[in-house]
Parts: structure tokens; C-alpha cells; sequence
């Protein structure tokens, strides 16, 4: 009942506020201190804007000299920091890798100045002053005060479209700065080209192509101006060779066709009679045309304020899939993270569904949505299954999109990590057949002959990674690769994962084929030592071997104590491999209860003390099934046990409270099925493995229309164990549920209690899938 | 009869050789020594692809440092040099400034290497020594062997693609580089990126953007080999910072998306078994996809001699409007300067119509072909009234794809030169209004209102050139810019054809305001020396003055005593000015008859001792009417004397023969009126004025079917004059011809005699249009 009311205001267009149950709980400052890597600005679900400060861009520098700080501003903005830089359009969400920051603004008073200056020195440039009393963000917007100028900003965002409100101090001749030079993972030279174009004294358009962590991107802009451009003018701060004829295009004031390497250009407006400036700044990766066409769609003839209800209402619709009950502080965590889930992949495309494909060539969407933002690394884990349980429908156009990137591949690969219709390799696996199998597994729409063709592709292509050797000898040797073992073991579950498509599909000669390739990660398993250590092509294992140190070992940003432990597709012969149920519990025991020495992560920069649970490393991806693993041996309640620590440890509703890169809402999906009670261990199967709820009561409001109640009885900061579970008042002794019953909605029923049950779920017939 | 036999050949598909009566006359080489700037590459009348060999490319310094031997590089080839760079798809024919030089091939045996070399030293790269015993070269065909290697190569064209057939010697091991950091006008940094992506082992797509002339030039190709790929690969020698997740862009073998700043892909074939390779280039300003759709258009499943067939019979068809009889000599000038006349404009957009606008934004052309390469500076006098004599239905296109650029442009603004999606704003005046005028004056199918709404618009632009003071006082100010004195004749001429359009559309408010500027030019005449001079703003001329100094009087490229007589539509008025009609002859007999002192043009790139008669320069434009301006006068015959000598001098069918840079057909189109016996001194006019005939007899086939013979009876040597002139039998009086009496056909009949007729034309009613 609770949902229709707020449906129903959302469509009459109510004021949001009262109505906004669930979106006024994000905080989107969680995350923006330390290594969370999330952005405080404004966007709408799966938005392709991300509007948002920056607050620095330590640059690298051309020459290849690294600087470690860059790391530090994945998401443009530190909440440490106390100058803002400008206002850009894109930002991912607390990815390890940084990029874009595309199409600054930043407004001003008094003289125009064509440098962000520094930090240290913020009167040497553009940037303010600011202080966090002033800042106040929500989902979908954004606001602070420019402390050297006294500008307010306001920003919020439509899909497509960066709305910022300017109020300029009274009397003051103010400006705007828009740096098309600007940019996250900056470097002397990233943008290749930019150009803007003065229409009207109300529009101007442009672009930049930019060679970044995206090889080649493109950024389109449309910027209409709620008042006239008075005067304009740029600076190009590393000016061509020709200039025009009469050096007519170094013209600097007045002349509406601006273009170089590192633009900057000014527009000043009569603020001292119209102190308010509304600038609607439309998007789009396939022209001018198509960003013009994008704002006029989506923002053409619409207040601030309305678009600003609009993208919280936005919100409220898509954070409405799930009601809970619990204290603010869990509310805020809860809602907070679910946003996280829904920030990337972000669309993109036109209103009208044309976009740039991995070819760099114009293509048209026909029947879905496209998307990028790919992070599939870290996104297979939960984040897509998360959403192929809430969000289905996004969930198929995204794996349509990633069918498109396959077409256009002349690799005739599926995306691996993937940005902007650039493929940028990062990271190992081809973990979109994960992502496929599962959506498989899950009735999503989805092309099933296509899919199966795009996943034997990818997983045939022998340069990659090693991958020809893996296929010919059952292993990744590491001359071939720094990260052989962990390639190893990711091919193996990737591997399974294309088996389990291919069953489903009733393709039984690829399911035999990849079937076999799934027990690989056998290969890469020391019997002398129990653990998964890198070998040699002559068949030797790597020696000296450290099992701690998470660097040099053969397994990517990860050791060999978390890594072993990757092999959920076969957890049975897993623990065999380690010696049995004994060995395997006293493994996962040791690795939640040792410490992690320093040097062992010293030069990762994925893993700091704050995400470490023991040996435990939460902040980075592969070890974050581990704690489930528990399901598959005799002590089934330890689980229970370390997801509430994890939860408490590195959920806080902080702005520092994140244990890690949020990696576009993997560790936020993490959260997400954990405190309901359930985990995707093995995408690709259709079970949920059954943990621990953390809230006591919540709603999950399916496409289809029902409704999932779980409550979690007697639920406490003490009662954290499972004493029973029932579905629909039936007794559920089994440590999983499947989709199929999740989709069928009812009451999902946990009786918490202080001390473990611990005979529940230990026969055989309790336990999750293993090959 | 003849142009019916040679049409149905050319339909029914006959080879041409016997048949090409017209196209065998054409010698690209004529102009490639000295100052032409012609190339001697393959293309197709009004082709988007010119294939022909760069021989250098002298590379400016991004510094600002001026190489001056980039000059002769305006079309890639210099037929005095020894070597070979390579060949490059896009090539301007005859400019005075450089620019293109786009996606160069270039075969190969042995090591492959990255760098052209140099000419010094053709073995420090990939460049090759050549013969010009084994070059030869027709409309439509260039070929030539490369002696390092012994590689055969055979170029041809259609309108958008690009055909190369090379055969390398007997066993060797052969490859390709296709190098995109090569350019005309090149300067470190002028590729702003490059991608090339290896679709198949037969498709090659990619594209490059650069920062030259024009500031903003995409060109986007597709290459279809006949033989399969069997390894490739590229070196990118300006590595960009990022090279991919575990470095794979870096790879510099067999990696199929290359991309680079500075980037040189190669690709081996199988040659020692199969030593023909047939190579086919699609261009496209829009996309790859547009350069793959122009591949399959117009090349597909065509072989290279079907296809050099067709090349060869495009030319026929175009060159048959003319038949002439003559000696091998002057037919080889006539039709070799009837083929420069159609070189450019060139088409510029794909087969189904899709465009780069100036704004840089992809458009579809509605019921037009879209051209570029407008020089219009030089273009305006001769080459567009050419076009709209003998191929109004181009013409129309070109006044079209004009309309469109100013639709466009965000200045409001017609081309001023402009190239490739690009206005360069190179030298001066608003010309375009004078080849819309003219079209409008010659009945071509222009809408009008478009038409005089874009020429009012583009003369109103006040930052332009000192347009604002010109119209708020009469001239330009020579405070304004150097150009001042040259600039106010301009306008006032354009602004007279602006007067002129808007009379013949009956806007008489319009026609009013614009006649009143037309006489502007009064304004820069100073009446102490007869000649126009420089003023500043105070009314005051400029002292000390040089009226014979081409360089920093007032003028551009030229001097006050050429530049004074440009006035063509109001030459009665000029007369006046300069003292009466003894006076205007005497400074017209003192100008061919005087010298032009070295000191005069020493600094002047466009004006060599090659292009003077006495003190008149022919080989830059803005004189080209001079020679017909004694029509005005007591002694018309005079035109008949210095119209011969000019022909005789400055137009020989010799690789050094011509007298100036062709500037894009200009100098042609000036070649072709004279010789057939008249010239259009006003364009905008509907007149042309009566010289004398250079060849003794031609058929013009106009597009209306009519036929107009040109007879000059007892021409010869000796026989420069004209006796009496007769059209259709009736004797002609006056000293100029109008187009509907062109377009009427029949038969033209000069009678020639050795002495002049002296009182022929001095009567008032005989003479041409004044103001």
C-alpha cells in the first residue's frame, strides 16, 4: 500500500519530501573520504550524467611518472579537500581506475582566470574555497557554497542532462569558466581536441575527444543559458599552428567557433541585474546534434526546481523496490548502498536511441537501452545479480549491450571492462559470460543462441591472458602472465559459467567442453600446501612463494590464502582439494582470524588496513563470496557470524565508511543481499545462499509484481544467529533458496537468536550447488 | 554527332583509348614544376578522392617557424625531385596555400620502416627513388615504377574511393605502410588521432583527424585488399600514456584496434606467390561506415582496369562539352585546362548523402550534391562562370552546398575559402556573393530569397575585415588591417553583385543600399596620382606610398597598379576616376609595358618573374580582367594584342608551362573563356566581353542541347585581331556576347586579320556593362 501512494504522487508529480520514504535517506557523502571513491554530486538511476565537484585531479604525467594521488580522485572528489575545482558531468562510482571528469564548469566573479591553480594556492586559479556548512547533497542533487565569490550552486541532473543553479552575490558581474581541458586521470595532452560553438547568446555547443583510461572518448555537450551571454571569449593554452586566415580563429573575444587542444572558455552574464543563472548542460557521445536533441527532451521549458523533484522522485521510484524497517542510521546505510547499485552502468545513448558503439561508429539501439560502464571484474559477484533480481529489465538491456559490444569487437570478444565504447582491458576473467549465464539462469530476455556464441568466442581467444595456453594445458603458466594462478582460477568459474549457459540452452557438446574446463583450478592447486599457487609451463610451482604477500604471487590484487578460495562453482571439490571439511573450515578460520602483515599490502593500492577482516581482505573483490563458503562444511553458522562483522566493520553510515572502492555498487550489492539474508555465491546457478539477515524487516516489490516480506525475528546487535528459517510459514532446512521461489514473493521468515544453530544445515541434501 | 558516338560508347561500356577523343589530350604533369601546384595523381571530374605521389612535404614547425619551400608542397609533387614518399588519397589542385595529403600508402620489400627518410637520403625511411621513364600519367591514371624495390604502382579513381594496384617483383616479401601521421602542411602534432581497426584480413577501417588549414578535417576511410593480411601491425611513435589493461594497445603485432597520435600501421601479404595486389580506398568525412558504404558503392567486385575505364570515361564525357580543332599542342592545353577547371570543387559526402556540415555535425543533403574546396578569392572571376556556362547543373550544386555553409555558419556568413567542413578565412572580400549573383544572372536554379538573404547577411558582418568601418564610412580604415585599399575594392564589387541579385529578385530596397556601396570604391582613389591608395581613418592616404610594391601598400598580394583597375563593374566610373579615357589607356598600355622591379614581389610568395607581362601579374588573380578592360576604352583592340601574348607566354603544355599556382582552376577557366573568344569580366553580369580567339574553331555542347560553334577564320600566328564578329550570320557590333545568346547556340564566326581593327567597339552602344 505503502508503494502505490508513492507511485501515485510520483506520477501526479507531488512536491518530493514527505512522499520520498526511501530516497531521503541517501547520503551521498558516504563513501567520499578515504577509499570509497564515490562521488557526492547529482545524477537520476543508471544516469548518463554524474554531475558533480572536483575538488582536485592530481595529474600523471605524460612521461609515464606515476602519481600515487591520482588513485585518490577516481571520483574527482576527496572529502578532505577544501577547494572545489569546477563542476563536471561524469564521474564513475568508486572504481579503482579513474577517468573522465568531462566538461567543467565553474563559475566566478571579478577577473576570469584560465587555470584551476592549486591547492595549496586556490587564489591562483579558478577554484574556491568551500566549506562543508554549506554543502548539502541528496539523491539527485547537490549544493554548496563558493566561499571566494559567495556563488551558490545548486546541482541536480536528468538522464542525459547536468542542471546547475547559480546565485550570484548581489551587484557582483559574475562568470563562467568552462575548461574543456579539464579531466579526471588528467595528463599533458589528454584531450585531444575540443571544440565549442557559440549558437546564441542562450546556446552553445561542443565536444572534446579524449585519449584517458577510454582510449578515444567522445563528449558531446548542448548548453543553454537561462540568460544571454553578454560578452565570450577562450583561451587555448597550447594554440595551433594555423590560426585562421587574419588569425581569425585566435580571435579571442566574439568569435562563436572555438577549438583546440586545451580550451578554456568564458562567458559572462549580467548577474548584477540577474543574480540567478540556469545552465542546462545536455550530453551526448554521437554529436552536437544529439546532445541539442537530449536537452531539449529531457529539459526543454523546465524549472531547476522541477527538475530537481524530478530526479528525486526518479529516485524514490527506483529505491522503492524495497521497504525495511530499522533505525535511521540502517536506513541511511540501506538506502544509501542500494543507490550505489544504480549509478553505474550508466546509459548510453540518445533519447532516440542512437549511440557510439565499441567501433567509435554511430549505431542505433533497436529494443533496448544501451549502457556502459562495465566494471565486470568486480560487478559479476553481486551487482548484477542484484539486479537481475530487482531490476530485470535494465539487467537484460544491459546484457544487450554487452551482446552489441561483442558485434562490434573485432576481437568478437564480450566486454571485459569496458567505458565510453572504449574496451580497456583492466583487470582479468571474461566475466561477462558470468553475467550472461546468470541472466540465463534467471529467465531474463535474452538472446540465448547469441549469448552462447558471444561466451564460446570470448572464451577461445588465445592471446588473452594466457588463455591459449589454459585451453592446451589446463593452466595459465607465469611466464605467460604476472597473474597466471588467479587467471587460472577465474578462467575455471568463467569456464563453468559458459557450461551452465549451455545446459540451459540444451547445447550438451559446448556444456561437456566447458564442463571439463571448469576443473582447471585444479591445476593451479599445490596438494604439498593445500592452496592455489602459480606453476610454471614445465608443470614446476613457483618457489620462493609467499601465500600472504598479495603482490608478485601470481594472483591478481589478491594472495593465495583469499584467491584459493575462488572456486565457487565447486566448492565440494574445493575442500577436498584442501583436505577435506576439517582442512577448508580451519582455512576460512585462519584467514578470518590471522592478521594480514603489512608488506603483504604496502604496494597494493587496493587494499588498505581499513578493509581487512583478519586476512580477510573486504575492500577488493575476489574474497567477497568467502564468508559463505562456511555453507558447504559442518559449521554452517560461522557464516552468520563474519557477514554481521563485515557488515558492521565496513557498512558505516559515515562519510569515511566504506572498507573500500565501492566499484560500481559491487560492495554495495554485497551489502545489500547480505543484510536480507541471502548471497549469489556462484552467478550462473540460480540459488542464493542463506547468511544472516542484519535489519529486521524488509519489502522487496518484484517486476512481476510480488512482493518478498523478510523479517528476521528477535534480530539484535547480539542475536545474529539463524535459528530457523521459513518460507511462506514452511520450514526451509536447506542453506539456499532459488530464484524461482524469490520470484514468487511471500514471506521469507529468519528467527534470529544469540548462540548458533549449530545442527542446521549440515546434511548433505542442505547444501548449495557444486559441480 | 562526334559527342553522340563518344556518349554511347561511354554508356555501352566500350574501353576508351580510340574512343577518348578529348580525355587523351589531358597531361596531368602539366604545372608540376614551378609554381602550378598541380599534382599528377588519379582522379574523377569533381572526384572527393585525388590519389596521387607526394614527392615531399616540407613540414612546418609547430613553433611558428615558416619553412618557405612548404610552398611548393601545396599538392604534394614537385616534378624535379627524385623520390617517392608515398601516395596519399586527398590532393587540392593548384592552390597557393597547402593542406590534406590524407591516409598515404606506400608498398614495400625487406625491413619495414616507419619514418619517410629523407630526400637526401631516401634510404633513411620507406620513401623510394623513382624515374620519371617509368611515370606516366592521364586523366583518370597515374603510374610509375619504384626503383629501390621495383614495385610497380597503378592508381586510379572513382568520385570516393581510392584504387591501387601494385605488383611487386617476382619472389619478394611485400608489405604496405599506411602512415597517418603523413600530411601536406604537416607539423609535429598536425594528426590530432588516428585509429585503424582490422575489420578482417581483406577490410582495413580507420580514420584521422588533423589540425591543418582546416582546423578541424576528419577523414575516415575503409581499405579492401585483394589479397588476405598475413601479419600487421603498427607503431605509434607519440605513445599515449595509457596503453591498455595489461598494455595491450601497446601491442604492436596483430592487435586489431590501433590508435595513436602519431601512428603507422603496416600489413604483410603472400606477394612471392601472388605478386599483384589490388588495394581500394573508400573515403568518407561522415564515418567509417560511410567510407565502407562508398567502397561497396562505387568499387565493389570492380576490377582495376574495369575500374580505371570508368575513370578514363568520366573524364570523356565531361571534357566532350567542348570539341576543338587545333594542333596536338593547343589541344593538349585546352583539355588539360579544361580537366584542372574540374578538379575542384570536389564532392564531399557519401553516395547516399550524408555530409560534415561546418558545423561539424553530420547532415543529410537534400536534393543536392554537397561540394568543398571553395577558393573563392580566386574562383569567383573565371572558374564559377565557367562551371555555370558548360556545367550549370554542378554549378547549381556548388551555389547549394555555398547556401548550406551559410545555414551553417554560426557567423551568418557565406565561404570565404573554405575546405573539408572548415572555413580557413583566407584572403579577402565575400565572393560567394558574386558566384551567387552570377548564377542568378545565368538562369541557374538558385533560391533566390535564401540566395540574397545569405548575400545580405555576409555582408553585414562588421568584425569582418573591416567591414563595420567600410559600411559606417565608405572604406576600410588602413589602421583596420593591411589589406585596407584591396579589401574596399572587393566589397564594393561584391557589393554591386549583391545589388545586381537583388534587383533581378526585385527587392529594390536592397538593390538600392548595395548600389550605393558598390561605388565605395571611389573612396580609396586618390586624385593626386590617379590610382587607388590606402586611407587611415582620418581621411588621409598613406605616405610614403608604392604603387608598384606588392607587398605592405594596402593591398593584398598585389599592387596599387593592378589592384586599381579593380573596379569591373562600373569601369565607365573608373575611367572617369583615373582621368578619361586616354589617361585609363595609358595607365593600361604602362602597366603591360613597364617592368615590375624585383624588389616589388621579392617577398611575395604568389608572384614570380614566371607570371609577368611587363608590370601586369598573371599569375595571381586579381588582374585576370585587365586585359578586357580596353573594351571600355577608344582602343578595345587592344584586349585582342595582350589577351594572345598572355596565352602564349603563360599557358604552354610543358611541366613547367604554367604561369602561376592554377589556384584550383582559375587560371584555367581564364585560359578556356580567352581562348574561345570571350571573357565574363563582371560576373553578375549576364555579359561576356569579346577577345579574341585562340584556337580557330570549337563546338560547345551546352546542357540544353544546344550547340554553340566558335569559328575564328584566317586565325594564326600572325592573325591575332579580330576583323568583324558574327553570331548566327548576323554581324555583331558590340564588344560583348550575353549568356542567353550563348545559351541560344548556333554558330559564332570571328573573322581574324593581322592588323586591328581600330574603329571596331568605340561606339557607346557597343560597350559593356557599367554601373
Amino acid at each position: 500500500m505503502k508503494r502505490i501512494l508513492i507511485l501515485a504522487g510520483a506520477l501526479l508529480g507531488f512536491a518530493v519530501g514527505a512522499g520520498a520514504q526511501h530516497a531521503r535517506y541517501v547520503d551521498p557523502f558516504i563513501g567520499t573520504a578515504g577509499m570509497g571513491h564515490t562521488f557526492p554530486g547529482a545524477c537520476v538511476p543508471f544516469g548518463g550524467v554524474q554531475l558533480s565537484p572536483d575538488t582536485d585531479m592530481i595529474p600523471h604525467n605524460i612521461k609515464g611518472e606515476y602519481q600515487p594521488r591520482t588513485y585518490e580522485y577516481c571520483a574527482g572528489y576527496q572529502y578532505g579537500d577544501s577547494t572545489i575545482v569546477g563542476f563536471s558531468h561524469t564521474h564513475f562510482s568508486g572504481t579503482g581506475h579513474s577517468d573522465l571528469g568531462d566538461i567543467l564548469l565553474m563559475p566566478g566573479t571579478g577577473e576570469i582566470q584560465f587555470v584551476p591553480g592549486t591547492a595549496a594556492d586556490p587564489d591562483s586559479g579558478y577554484r574556491q574555497r568551500f566549506s562543508h556548512d554549506t554543502e548539502s547533497a541528496g539523491a539527485g542533487h547537490y549544493e554548496v557554497t563558493l566561499a571566494d565569490s559567495g556563488i551558490r550552486v545548486e546541482l541536480t541532473a536528468t538522464k542525459r542532462v547536468g542542471v546547475h543553479r547559480y546565485t550570484f552575490p548581489k551587484g557582483e558581474e559574475g562568470h563562467l569558466v568552462l575548461d574543456l581541458d579539464h579531466g579526471i586521470y588528467n595528463y599533458d595532452g589528454k584531450t585531444l581536441w575540443a571544440e565549442v560553438r557559440v549558437v546564441s547568446p542562450t546556446l552553445v555547443t561542443g565536444y572534446r575527444i579524449t585519449n584517458g583510461w577510454a582510449r578515444t572518448n567522445y563528449t558531446y555537450f548542448a548548453m543553454e543559458f537561462s540568460e544571454p551571454v553578454l560578452e565570450y571569449g577562450c583561451k587555448d593554452k597550447a594554440p595551433a599552428y594555423y590560426q585562421g586566415g587574419y588569425g581569425r580563429y585566435a580571435r579571442m573575444n566574439d568569435f562563436p567557433e572555438m577549438a583546440g587542444r586545451k580550451l578554456v572558455a568564458w562567458f559572462k552574464f549580467d548577474t548584477a541585474d540577474n543574480p540567478r543563472l540556469t545552465v542546462k548542460v545536455g550530453l551526448s557521445a554521437t554529436g552536437m546534434t544529439g546532445a541539442l536533441k537530449n536537452l531539449r527532451a529531457e529539459a526543454e521549458g523546465k524549472s531547476f526546481d522541477t527538475l530537481r523533484a524530478s530526479a528525486e522522485q526518479a529516485w524514490e521510484q527506483e529505491l522503492a523496490c524495497i521497504d525495511m524497517e530499522g533505525s535511521e542510521a540502517k536506513k541511511t546505510m540501506f538506502y544509501t548502498s542500494l543507490y550505489h547499485t544504480m549509478i553505474n552502468p550508466s546509459v548510453y545513448m540518445d533519447v532516440d536511441g542512437l549511440y557510439r558503439g565499441l567501433d567509435h561508429e554511430l549505431h542505433r539501439a533497436e529494443g533496448f537501452t544501451n549502457y556502459t560502464v562495465f566494471s565486470l571484474w568486480d560487478t559479476y559477484r553481486a551487482e548484477y545479480p542484484l539486479l537481475a533480481l530487482i531490476k530485470p529489465h535494465q539487467a537484460e538491456d544491459m546484457v544487450a549491450s554487452m551482446l552489441r559490444h561483442y558485434e562490434q569487437s573485432p576481437h568478437h570478444m564480450l566486454p571485459i571492462w569496458s567505458h565510453m565504447a572504449n574496451e580497456n582491458w583492466c583487470m582479468t576473467g571474461y566475466h561477462s559470460v558470468s553475467v550472461l549465464s546468470d541472466a540465463i539462469a534467471k529467465g531474463l530476455k535474452v538472446d540465448g543462441q547469441e549469448a552462447l556464441e558471444a561466451m564460446v568466442s570470448t572464451s577461445s581467444v588465445p592471446w588473452y591472458g594466457g588463455l591459449g595456453e589454459y585451453i592446451q594445458r589446463g593452466y595459465v603458466p607465469l611466464e605467460k602472465t604476472s597473474t597466471a594462478a588467479s587467471n587460472t582460477l577465474e578462467y575455471a568459474y568463467d569456464d563453468w559459467a559458459v557450461a551452465a549457459a549451455a545446459e540451459r540452452l540444451g547445447n550438451e557438446s559446448v556444456a561437456r567442453k566447458y564442463r571439463a574446463r571448469a576443473g582447471y583450478y585444479r591445476n593451479v592447486f599445490d596438494p604439498s600446501i593445500g592452496l592455489a599457487r602459480p606453476r610454471y609451463g614445465n608443470g614446476s610451482f613457483k618457489d620462493p612463494f609467499d601465500i600472504k604477500q598479495t603482490v608478485g604471487q601470481g594472483f591478481i590484487e589478491g594472495n593465495s590464502l583469499n584467491y584459493s578460495f575462488h572456486v565457487p562453482q565447486d566448492v565440494r571439490g574445493l575442500m577436498e582439494l584442501m583436505g577435506g571439511d576439517r582442512k577448508f573450515i580451519a582455512n576460512l578460520d585462519e584467514l578470518f582470524g590471522s592478521d594480514l602483515p603489512e608488506y603483504c599490502y604496502a604496494d597494493n593500492e587496493d587494499i588498505t588496513a581499513d578493509c581487512l577482516l583478519g586476512g580477510y581482505v573486504h575492500g577488493n573483490e575476489p574474497s567477497h563470496h568467502i564468508p559463505y563458503l562456511y555453507a558447504w562444511t559442518s559449521e554452517p553458522w560461522k557464516t552468520q557470524y563474519w557477514v554481521r562483522e563485515i557488515v558492521d566493520r565496513f557498512y558505516r553510515p559515515e562519510i569515511r565508511g566504506l572498507g573500500g572502492n565501492d566499484d560500481c555498487g559491487q560492495m554495495s550489492a554485497w551489502y545489500i543481499f547480505t543484510v536480507l539474508g541471502f548471497y549469489p555465491v556462484c552467478p550462473g546457478t540460480d540459488q542464493y545462499v542463506l547468511g544472516a539477515p542484519c535489519i529486521p524487516h524488509a519489502w522487496i516489490t518484484l517486476e512481476n509484481g510480488h512482493t518478498l516480506e523478510m523479517k528476521a525475528t528477535g534480530l539484535s546487535a547480539r542475536n545474529r544467529y539463524v535459528k530457523s528459517v521459513k518460507l511462506n510459514g514452511k520450514p526451509v532446512d536447506r542453506l539456499y533458496l532459488t530464484h524461482a521461489e524469490l520470484l514468487q514473493g511471500g514471506t521469507l521468515e529468519f528467527e534470529m537468536a544469540r548462540t548458533p544453530a549449530k545442527r542446521r544445515g549440515i546434511a548433505p541434501d542442505t547444501k548449495p550447488y557444486s559441480l
